[in-house]
């Protein structure tokens, strides 16, 4: 069952997350969703959402996914293909789901819109820290 | 040969890297380096560094590799490793070096590195836009 | 609506498939799946079905799902996360299907498993290829 | 300092890479280097080398540089990207070097060329099985 005490903990320390205005629209067992409108401050030199700040949404939100179960668990490591350009005044919101579970290791899809239209897909590995006492 | 002014004019429209204090170290031929020092307002909610201020300083790494070279050039995607945890106050240096470049599109591998700690392995794929006359 | 006497001829002249016995199982709009029985002549040094052959199986779904619209599309890329070992004598079913399609280009997720055990998750992208007269 | 003689074993027991011709030219610490020939049961639907018999060959020396270093040490994921189309009669390099190992796990780096045109470019994630009695 989803321990949404802990992910709301951990989401009130994410100061990095915070200063993004990225929000937790939704959390349950194994999968979240996370919220953020694009600031004029989050455009790169193209005029685009950079696409550090569109990862650091999807990775927010896979964050709170792999954390819904309880035991302290990081990102090993991610992937992004961007699918179309997000503007300034968009908001964009990212949907976070478990795609497989194996050992202490994790695949989480990732799939962020605006609207209706794709702006990136993302691919996260997670990896849940050893517990004294659960003899992993 | 590297077109440094159009490097330069891009960052100084970068308002994402410029919010995240991300600097340009060095630039040439399809490599690049950039610096940011890890704030209290970069941690996720495991005090740790966001994955996403780290992708944030390779992608722009990158984006500056890709962009030395004249036409604009945009990410279409980017994957990242995390090797090892980044603190408040550690300054990373993002290496960026052009890894294949084919048709329109480019692979980059970034290193992110605390002194001599590796922080991360990124590796992104780049697709020039086309330019009117130039028959691609 | 998927053009399956495309997917048939391109699968009988794919001989790579064939001499890995390879069966087409099933073939829809943007999506296909495909069938494997892991032989002794497909493991690796450690006794296992080696990563190629089980990211032959997965690619071959993958292509057939992305050639299913009808013009030539290629595989761009790919990435593969090894879940679980596969041993000799096992089947192999492995199921793609598009995530997204923007322009010429598409993301398909393909899951390998053995009856309900997931064997790895593989992600594609693919390139339609340029159609004279298609303006594109 | 490698251990040559456990590669070569490992090398021996493949029968997968021995029954596409993958020949071992060379192995020292984190490195390794791998050969094959496109034969014509090699080709896809479109007539150019499978992505799956490119992978294999990347895959193979990937493995080699990984267990250079001597305990078992297995491919957790991989990618690749597609640079150019490689055709029946072509000899393909793969050449393995590790880019960084941080714990038991490793990232390496393999580039397949035909001559100097390079064909893919693959990185595998690596992780070393635990030995009993070396306290990780």
């Amino acid at each position: 069952m989803a321990d949404l005490q802990a992910v709301h903990a951990m989401m009130a320390a994410d100061r990095a997350s915070q200063s993004l205005g990225i929000e937790l629209v939704d959390c349950a067992d194994e999968r979240a969703s996370t919220r953020m409108t694009v600031r004029p401050d989050m455009v790169n030199g193209h005029g685009m959402a950079h696409g550090g700040m569109i990862f650091s949404l999807a990775d927010t939100a896979f964050a709170c996914a792999c954390n819904a179960a309880g035991p302290v668990t990081v990102a090993s490591s991610g992937d992004i293909v961007f699918v179309s350009p997000a503007r300034v005044g968009e908001v964009l919101l990212a949907e976070a789901v478990q795609r497989v579970g194996f050992g202490r290791q994790g695949v989480y899809d990732v799939t962020v819109r605006c609207g209706d239209r794709v702006v990136a897909e993302f691919r996260g590995r997670s990896h849940r820290m050893a517990t004294p006492g659960r003899g992993e």
